[in-house]
Parts: C-alpha cells; sequence; structure tokens
C-alpha cells in the first residue's frame, strides 16, 4: 500500500548531456533515493521520515542540483532552498538562502519540528542550525566542477542567452502505511542567481504541498511561474473541491495552466490511495517511481 | 463599481490600548488609506496602483505594523516582508528581510515589473533596491518609541509570556473599472522575532493572492497557520471550484479551518463582483472598506 516518487529536476535536457554514462548514473541515484524511501515505508515508518531519506540521498548526490553539487549564484556562492510538509497535521518547515546547512531538508525539518515557526532566511536560520547543533560546512563543500563550469558559461553568456538545460530541484511525495502523506522539495535554484532570489521550492503552496483529505506534490521547473500558479495547492484544490482525479489535476495544472502561462517544469504527486502521477511539459523530467504494487520505474525524457 | 478595503491588523486588542484618541488615530489612518486608493480607482486608474498607494499610506502612518511604525526583531533592527499580485495575469512580486527600503511594497512591486523574478531576499533585495536607484533609508527611520517599549517588553518577559496584542500587517485589495483585481501586503513581521523568521506576508497564495476569475485576498493574523492553511489560495479555490461565494469562502477558512489549527488573525477580499468580505476570528481587525456603492466603513472590534 505504500507508495513514493522521486524527481530530480525537469528542463530541456540536450541529448549531448545525456550520454550513457550519465543516463546510468540519473538512474541509479533516483533508484538509491527510492529505496531510501521505500526502506522507511515498508518497516512501517512515517511517510515524512521517507521523504526526508529519500531527499536526503540526493542532496548528497553531486549529479543534483540540492545539497552537494547545486548550482552556484552570481557572486560564486551555493545558496540552498529546501521545504517540507506533512500531509496530516498540515504542518511544515521552509528554509532559504542557506551557505553552510549540510543537508537543506534536514533543517526544514528541524524548523517544523523544533522552532515556533515555518519558514527562516539566511543569516537567521543558519544561526537557528547552530543552535539545533548541525556542524556547518563550508560553501565550498556544495561546489562541484561541473557547476563551475555552468556558472562560467552563464556568466560568460551575452544577458539572456544562457538557458539552464536542467532546472534543478529535488523531491520527494510518498503515502505510508498509516495513510499520513508527506512532501519534500531542496534545491540549489537556478545558475547565476542573483538578489537573493528565492524559487517555488521554499514556498509551501507553490514547490511544495501535503494534506491527508487530497494529496502530496513536489514541483520541479521554472520556478517563478510555480509561485504565480501556487502549483502544489492548485493540484491539491482541483482534487478536493474540483473533483478531478490526482492524475487529471496534475495535468490540468502541468500541461494547462503552466503552459498557457509558459511555465515550464513538472510535479510529483502521490494521492490518498496511493495512484501517483508524475507528468512534465519540458522535455525531460529525472524522475522516478515505486507505486503500491512495489514496482520501481525510472524515467527522463 | 469599483471596490476597495483596507486592513491594519488583527489580535486581541486589549481595551485598554483602544483609548478614544488611539481608535481615532486608527480610523483615521485606515480612512486616508481608502481615499488614497480610490482616488485612483475613481479616475479609471488599476487596482494594482491603488492597492499599493492604499498600503503605502499605512506604511508610512507609524501606528501600523508596516514600513515606519514597524515592530522590531529581537536583534533590535526591523525586518520588513512585503507582496503583491494582480488578477489579469497573475504577476506577483514579494520581498522578505529588508532594513533599509522606506516602502517595502514598492519594491515588492519592482521585483514584479522589473526583474524577471517573483521573490527576492534580504541582502539580494537590498542590492536590487540600490541598482533601480532607490535610495536607503538608516534602519532607525522604521523605528518608533512604541515599538520599543514593545519589544523590551518581549524580551523581558519569560520564554513565551508575551503575547502580541495587534498581529500586525497591512494589506490592501481592490477591483477597478476594467474588472481587474489586485492584492497587496506589508509587514514588519512579530516582535522579537528571530532566526530570519518569515510570515504569510510575503508568501504568495498564503498572506497574498488575487485572480481575475475569483477575487483578490490579504490576510493578517499569526503567519505560521497561515501559511499551513495556504489561507488566501484556499479562499480562491473555495470561490473557483467549489461554488462558493466570497462571504462563504472567507468565512470557511477563517471560521472554519483556520479557527480548527488554532490560527488567530482575519482576511480581506474582493470578488470579481465586487463583493467585499472581512472576516476575522480573533478579537478585533483594524479594516476599512469603500464598496461599489462608495460606501465607506472602517471598524477594529
Amino acid at each position: 500500500m505504500p507508495a513514493i516518487a522521486v524527481h530530480g529536476g525537469a528542463g530541456d535536457i540536450p541529448p549531448a548531456e545525456l550520454t550513457p554514462e550519465r543516463e546510468a548514473a540519473y538512474r541509479t541515484g533516483l533508484e538509491q533515493a527510492l529505496r531510501a524511501g521505500q526502506r522507511i515505508l515498508e518497516a512501517g515508518g512515517p511517510s515524512l521520515d521517507a521523504v526526508v531519506a529519500a531527499v536526503q540521498v540526493l542532496e548528497d548526490n553531486p549529479l543534483f542540483n540540492a545539497g552537494r553539487g547545486a548550482v552556484i549564484a552570481a557572486n560564486g556562492i551555493c545558496e540552498l532552498d529546501a521545504s517540507l510538509m506533512e500531509g496530516r497535521d498540515l504542518r511544515a518547515g521552509a528554509v532559504t538562502g542557506l551557505r553552510h546547512v549540510k543537508s537543506p531538508i534536514g533543517l526544514a525539518r528541524l524548523v517544523m519540528d523544533v522552532s515556533p515557526h515555518v519558514m527562516l532566511s539566511g543569516q537567521g536560520a543558519e544561526e537557528f542550525a547552530l543552535e539545533q547543533g548541525l556542524e556547518p560546512v563550508a560553501n565550498r563543500y556544495f561546489v562541484t566542477e561541473r557547476r563551475q563550469r555552468e556558472l562560467a558559461a552563464a556568466l560568460d553568456a551575452s544577458a539572456g542567452s544562457f538557458r539552464e538545460s536542467l532546472m534543478g530541484t529535488v523531491g520527494a511525495v510518498a503515502l505510508d502505511a498509516a495513510g499520513d502523506l508527506a512532501a519534500a522539495t531542496s534545491t540549489g535554484g537556478m545558475t547565476a542567481k542573483r538578489w537573493g532570489r528565492v524559487g517555488d521550492s521554499p514556498v509551501i503552496g507553490a514547490g511544495t504541498y501535503a494534506a491527508n483529505d487530497c494529496c502530496a506534490v513536489s514541483a520541479t521547473g521554472h520556478g517563478e511561474y510555480f509561485i504565480r500558479a501556487t502549483v502544489a495547492h492548485e493540484i491539491a484544490s482541483l482534487i478536493r473541491y474540483a473533483g478531478k482525479s490526482v492524475r487529471e489535476a496534475a495535468d490540468i495544472v502541468v500541461h494547462g495552466q503552466l503552459q498557457q502561462m509558459g511555465g515550464e517544469g513538472g510535479v510529483i504527486v502521490v494521492g490518498r490511495d496511493g495512484t501517483l502521477a508524475l507528468p512534465f511539459n519540458s522535455r525531460g523530467m529525472l524522475r522516478g517511481s515505486i507505486d503500491a504494487q512495489g514496482r520501481m520505474t525510472t524515467g527522463i525524457l
């Protein structure tokens, strides 16, 4: 009965970037994340633990734009965002602008569990992390050679000509044996981002949402559009109030509303009965799932 | 046909704080904000201009917790948040953690109009403000003697015993002659807040939302609950998908969902036909409106 899905970003992935080795590495990374979540669900653990475990595997994997391997902002620094939500009591935690917290999703969980707040940002969020005893890491921990090359390409390009091939974000949604839903999302944002830009990933209702009466959602794509369309809560509302199925609701938002606005990307959704939907309107979305029958699948294009 | 509503915070306003002089000053401030918006609407101007003008009057008025007169964080600094949205194209702008921007709602508007982003935070947002030619103000500009007394009381109080009497935030919603809706919200957050806490005010879908097919919403109250309940977009969804009227939708969220969670506060809502709803579940909410018939009213308890 438990089910879990993960994503590792969406976008116009050029075939040249998708060598057989790279594709195998992406699929392996997605499978490792799924298994980390599945182990918890199979043992009867909560969906919240499962989505955090799955996202932490992706944060630790330098291939994905979250945690280590995050894209680099225009100032040469990695600035990380994350959020999570559990569907039983609608509790939530979110962090933005982190520079020295190894697992942003882990800190989002502490914000939810320990602080009286839902969302913390920047130096204040890092102060909270230190008070909670988290060992800080140097910003260099997150930086990889590949992301440095991408930043150089972005800064070299004449204004606007650089286009992120894979709009990164990682995320997970899960249903556990107790019927509880949860969602988690973590990201490094956009390459060469400026001005403390905040995307949809740490915005509850946009990049992340979970409610036991309808679904859990994690999104990935061009964050500005996802905030304006309140993507995750819109999918929940279509299920809750418009009588749509999980798949219909996800398609209406991804292939209808977002596409009409010009918003590229996708979502992963799990319904209260374990139904999964992983639609995207971009060329590809790194994704994987283990359905209620235990079948694992991964996909890229 | 145009209509406009404003709020200046909600909470358990103690009678002792509500002297006749203070009450008169609150009402005058609300009326000034309403008239600033009304002037624009009557001249056939856009609702977006009207809500920004109304909110800027409240930001400039030291009585209200936004702009000058904002509450003070635990570090002695005012940190300001704001957001706005227009209902025609679902464009939006949001800023958080500002320390030197005189009108946070003005900067949110620039984020929407000029930057490719929706949400900017902290020093990055201030860098963007400087690039846009905004004259910075010293943080001291925002600080008032009353808020310093409140901060001292909050820091003196044993942990958790200080309770904000008026959860401040100011906001405005409007419908213009062209049928366009808009919403704007601005705040100093919570007295003695720590850790870069972000409330619902700068979160699109929580503190602010507007869409021409249903309504414009600005919220005020205990922000953490308002984020978890995705208050503004939930009201829109009840109208859009559940066939609720503006008043029904606002009541369901404020007196139903929020009350059940323990979330105190209120909202102002204007529908596409100019219907107004200003419900609150706290003891009071500073509020005012000019309805489609041109009748101005203000209220506190």
